[in-house]
């Protein structure tokens, strides 16, 4: 299709030539022909990742052996690597512990919050929740004797259904699908009022745009390595403990790393103080090497710019993406402030579509049943990329290159 | 002191000459100018251990991003990580799968035993048990109620312990300080006889010599991934279910890894079929890169030349310490069949005598109160290794090379 008039300060060239952020750019090892909208489910390598690796395996593993616990301070990195994303989560430093998966870490932080809620019945999610939350509440429930409820209302209900039988609002404050950003500060509020906690899931925030946990007064969250921190496939996930509540939560997984005094051995469990008892088995340090260094990256970025930029490329994908190809319906809000940082479009033939653009150079990735996602990461997507990728998408969907065998065949991950 | 006159083919030099499994040295890489008597804590570094992991992470996590799911069949690599580990426990393949740390680990092991035993209220372990395990038991008895009672005996005594109201018997096959072995198969068919089911954490067992998981009947067996395997520090831990309770377990974390359609976004779980319904969160790919290519060194061992040579290792050198050092205690049983892969003494001075030892380049560790441990792993060290590492010992002990104020102010990790 013809291009529109713009005026040249509009161009993505010149929106590029002026961004702020655009030196980060060079911070990341990016492959050759790829416009990457998929770093919101796997974030690439950054510069300095790869260093940070190998010398943690061959000079410090490879040379101090077990040494390397005192001499290279391994233990301390799950606090280190924790402070460093408390700073994105608008956490208090010492709030925050990097370890485990992000399920672990629900299971950890849902099973906490309830001991403190004794009595109360209900675990209070949404339909958005990102499944493997709603997986750890169910069977948790059901290790526990099956005395809680797990209800899942529409987003946009929550607020409505807090009742004084609500142990927990869990919730993802990003929906992994749609997009739709929930208001942390506005439920926290209502929950509270309530008497019940929050646990939030910031899988798709952390790094993505300034969290506010503290000013939110949430009580638990946990979150995601692999994603806007870019820590690498199955990086550590982490967990947050408001201070008010870290020397009174029992921890439900007691790992030695989670003691009072791990190398005491002693048999009685003791769990130490504050977040640290929320730790279980031994680091893992090689992932946390990679994670720590990827999050240095970070260390001089300002997260506010990184949200007004990602609003910006959101907003010019959505325009661009609606004037190319009106058929896609788009189903993350308009609004900026409804959302996290990502934009999704529901179509009928989604999969196949989105094979078709992956092969085409355009990573984004596909979420069942329908939803074509892609992820928008200022850090190190220009706007010209931006424009670049609605482009392919148009022809994808307008010349049907998706309709092809070769793309319909669904693989086991996508 | 004056050498014992040996004949030419007992010398340690003619016992290295002729041990077949002396290529395997060649394999790691070692750091010169010591001896590491600490594989138990943490293996050392296997030669293709970094390429394999710098590959992961340049080539295929750099170049692919998140198509290495598929490119690069991450997904697999718990169960084919599992499969290697499998060969070295004596379990069938499909039945151990890596990711998790070994207490994490416990926690979901000793919960699916849990389940399968309802109305048993009696969690059985012994007096040696790592402390981690108990702690997990301990809390996991607070979580549900309280209504369990860790009982821990002697070693000595589990079996005459064992009856009608026990519905786990969850032990340490070696002792982390004595390095005394239970009797796997003997104890799990007491335990079998009495309704009880068995869990068994082989963190000083895998690798160390042939484990018979499978011919031992046990029901549920854990360990560790960076002791014996070699994994690389906090390495991915593992988990053993009997192919007969695979399908019946109920997982107490439920991820959507172990969902039986990861991919499909149920909102309900569903555990997946056989031992993966045991997995939970995105599974660690650099961390299991490592551990796979560690692993790949014991593709080519005899687990039975491996612990023909450990038991002749540890012989030697509880007969050089005893010579050289009558002052020592030895805690472990001489008996070959009644100990792990490790020697240790006691010393009122165990401390300071382990870091005036390390300091001089024989590398053990000292666990609380007062043990020297060495850990004997046959593929890498050297008859030599374990005689000049008793003269070494000898000169500490003898010349008091410990009484010295830097080697008695103890450091956060020992």
């Amino acid at each position: 299709m013809i291009e529109p008039p713009m005026s040249p300060s509009t161009t993505p060239e010149n929106r590029d030539a002026n961004d702020p952020l655009a030196p980060f750019r060079a911070r990341f090892d990016l492959p050759d022909g790829v416009i990457y909208l998929d770093g919101n489910s796997l974030g690439p390598l950054a510069r300095g990742v790869a260093d940070r690796v190998a010398a943690t395996l061959t000079e410090q593993w490879g040379k101090s052996l077990i040494r390397g616990w005192n001499d290279h301070a391994w233990m301390d990195l799950p606090a280190t690597v924790g402070d460093k994303i408390a700073r994105l989560v608008g956490a208090p430093a010492g709030s925050v512990i990097a370890g485990d998966s992000t399920s672990i870490n629900v299971f950890k932080t849902l099973t906490a919050a309830l001991r403190l809620r004794p009595g109360r019945t209900t675990i209070l999610s949404d339909t958005g929740n990102f499944p493997t939350d709603l997986y750890v509440a169910q069977e948790l429930s059901a290790l526990l004797g099956g005395g809680y409820e797990i209800v899942t209302v529409a987003p946009e209900d929550v607020a409505n259904r807090i009742d004084s039988d609500v142990a927990v609002v869990m919730l993802t404050e990003v929906d992994y699908r749609t997009g739709r950003r929930h208001d942390m500060a506005a439920l926290t509020r209502i929950a509270h009022a309530a008497g019940a906690l929050t646990l939030w899931d910031l899988a798709h925030s952390a790094g993505a745009f300034p969290v506010r946990l503290e000013a939110a007064g949430a009580d638990f969250a946990v979150g995601c390595g692999y994603k806007y921190l870019n820590g690498g496939p199955g990086a550590p996930a982490f967990l947050y403990v408001a201070p008010e509540h870290q020397n009174t939560v029992r921890p439900a997984i007691a790992g030695w790393m989670g003691h009072d005094a791990p190398f005491a051995f002693d048999p009685d469990y003791r769990p130490a103080p504050g977040i640290h008892r929320m730790q279980v088995g031994t680091p893992p340090i090689l992932a946390m090497a990679a994670l720590d260094a990827a999050l240095d990256v970070f260390a001089e970025v300002d997260m506010d710019m990184v949200r007004e930029k990602s609003a910006a490329l959101c907003d010019l994908f959505i325009e661009e993406v609606e004037r190319r190809c009106p058929q896609l319906e788009l189903v993350t809000p308009r609004d900026a402030d409804q959302r996290g940082s990502q934009v999704s479009f529901r179509a009928a033939e989604g999969y196949a579509m989105m094979q078709a653009l992956i092969a085409h150079g355009v990573i984004g990735d596909f979420r069942a049943p329908d939803i074509l996602r892609f992820g928008f990461t200022p850090l190190y997507l220009r706007y010209a990329d931006v424009v670049a990728a609605a482009a392919t998408l148009e022809r994808v969907v307008n010349d049907r290159l998706w309709d092809d065998d070769r793309f319909k065949r669904r693989r086991k991950v996508t």
